[in-house]
């Protein structure tokens, strides 16, 4: 079906498209569905949500993160992406080929997959966990996708606590003494998820925190280290993602949360890596046994991905 | 935060609304999250999406489903429903108790649930299973919510089946028998999902199939049965809601599709009902056995309702 772009002002997180109903009638799709543009040369994948007065037939309505595509448009039906399989593979308790975990992170980075599967995925690998395999080809597959940062020096530090007590911040002092040292230590930091501040928070009350990948080298450059929000650089676009579907439902399954560290580290050009893991009663850790492995599962896939990765486990208690 | 409603003729399925993108910052929302609104008397849950331009500051954009807003509306974060604990709860394998079951039945109706949490609830179903205590819970809580329809007679036939060869077309013969020998059979069929067509969409080359629960009484009062199409009546919200979820990752756990089926029936008065359990490859059921297990599973659940259920037992191997 033929049909003319009109943009619309929603900035939606995914590439939602307004169809008019009976459009959508015509072409046999409903709200949530995914519809396959093509215009010009290029394609790109359509979320549908429906409306009667918004746009009217014979227009598509083209949201925010769409806001390319210009005039002539061919809608058509999009097939289930391939990932989908995968999914209820992992569901049915499968372990993952490495094409596969590859095909997920992709169609997450293009935003094919839909919240209802999103939430399926992160399902999957918290019950039925991820195997050491599945989690060194799951945070390749992601450090691949995105921006990376390429340095010219032979060591790269970083350092990332898994999370123990929020608000002890380390980061704003350890950063300094490593760059004093002499090191390179470009740290990226988020804001606030549950805590009332993130260190990238606390940082912006003392300086700006947003930068691009060359104003991050620029800094770097200068003073050996930065404190940076990694929310303004699109290094691990994937993670992101993941990470707002397991947020409302409190999981970070071992496998996913080692992928999602190691992954950014790597984007980020990272050789050698220091892992804060607390362990205790009511931290995300609660045995030290439990800390041990995590420790060793951090050294071996950090090991395959080239990057020296050393654990520090600590005392997490909340008390 | 004070914001005026404006409607905006959009129409998802959840109850979005659109802020601007330096009220949602102030508030400290981010898209997908959850807001509590009031105006005058009246409260309502909206998920917030993100726009710069479509609604000004000061603007609340209310979607179609929130189109009952009008004035001034107290815009404030809204707590995590509770099913979401109790989702989590179903992904670490533990039973859930009734009150848990009603209130993420309760919170779907309400559409409470984002995507993410629905994928994990239709997920965390399908991996580790309800147990027979949950199926009849579930039941229970989804023929709760949504249309009921009463009759004046004792015994309100019904038949279903689970799904075996598509297009086989039983329901247009079997109702007229039924009803020509004295009983009242008030049919809901669904429309197609993934065959070319459904026996609602079979029966409307024929003659209309979407009525209210009114047209449905009246039909069967003086024909003794109808065959409609069950999305124009709202007997099971809930339901439709959980399969949207569920069609996509091609999954349908066995407690899911006793409670879908049952419920239904109970919303509609029926007293009898025949389910039709094909089994053979290719088949929902694979193996006899795992056939007569359901079937069982079906009249423990029907007995606890007050509903008599006879299970058929038939071939439906795909040759």
């Amino acid at each position: 079906m033929q049909l003319v772009a009109e943009h619309i002002d929603i900035g939606t997180r995914s590439p939602t498209v307004l169809l008019n109903e009976s459009d959508a009638a015509e072409l046999g799709v409903h709200a949530l569905e995914r519809v396959q543009l093509r215009w010009g040369e290029r394609t790109a994948i359509g979320i549908v949500e429906l409306t009667d007065e918004l746009v009217s037939e014979g227009t598509l309505g083209v949201t925010r993160r769409l806001g390319h595509i210009e005039g002539d448009v061919e809608v058509s039906v999009a097939p289930q992406p391939d990932s989908v399989y995968y999914i209820r593979k992992k569901l049915d308790d499968i372990e993952l080929e490495a094409d596969e975990l590859s095909q997920i992170v992709r169609d997450i980075y293009d935003e094919r997959l839909a919240d209802v599967e999103l939430g399926a995925y992160v399902s999957a690998t918290y019950t039925n966990g991820l195997s050491m395999e599945e989690t060194m080809h799951l945070t390749e597959s992601m450090a691949d996708v995105g921006e990376t940062i390429a340095w010219e020096v032979p060591v790269i530090a970083d350092k990332h606590s898994i999370g123990g007590v929020a608000g002890n911040r380390v980061t704003p002092i350890l950063v300094p003494i490593v760059a004093a040292a002499g090191l390179k230590i470009p740290k990226t930091s988020s804001r606030a998820v549950t805590s009332a501040a993130g260190t990238a928070d606390t940082m912006e009350v003392l300086c700006d925190v947003a930068f691009s990948v060359a104003e991050i080298r620029d800094i770097v450059g200068k003073t050996g280290g930065c404190l940076v929000w990694g929310g303004a650089v699109n290094l691990s676009p994937v993670d992101d993602r993941i990470i707002r579907a397991e947020t409302p439902l409190s999981i970070d399954p071992k496998g996913q949360l080692i992928a999602s560290v190691l992954s950014k580290k790597k984007s980020a050009g990272s050789t050698n890596v220091v892992v804060d893991i607390p362990y205790g009663e009511g931290a995300k850790v609660e045995s030290l046994a439990e800390a041990r492995e995590l420790a060793e599962d951090f050294n071996r896939v950090g090991d395959h991905l080239g990057m020296a990765v050393e654990c520090a486990i600590t005392n997490g208690a909340r008390r």
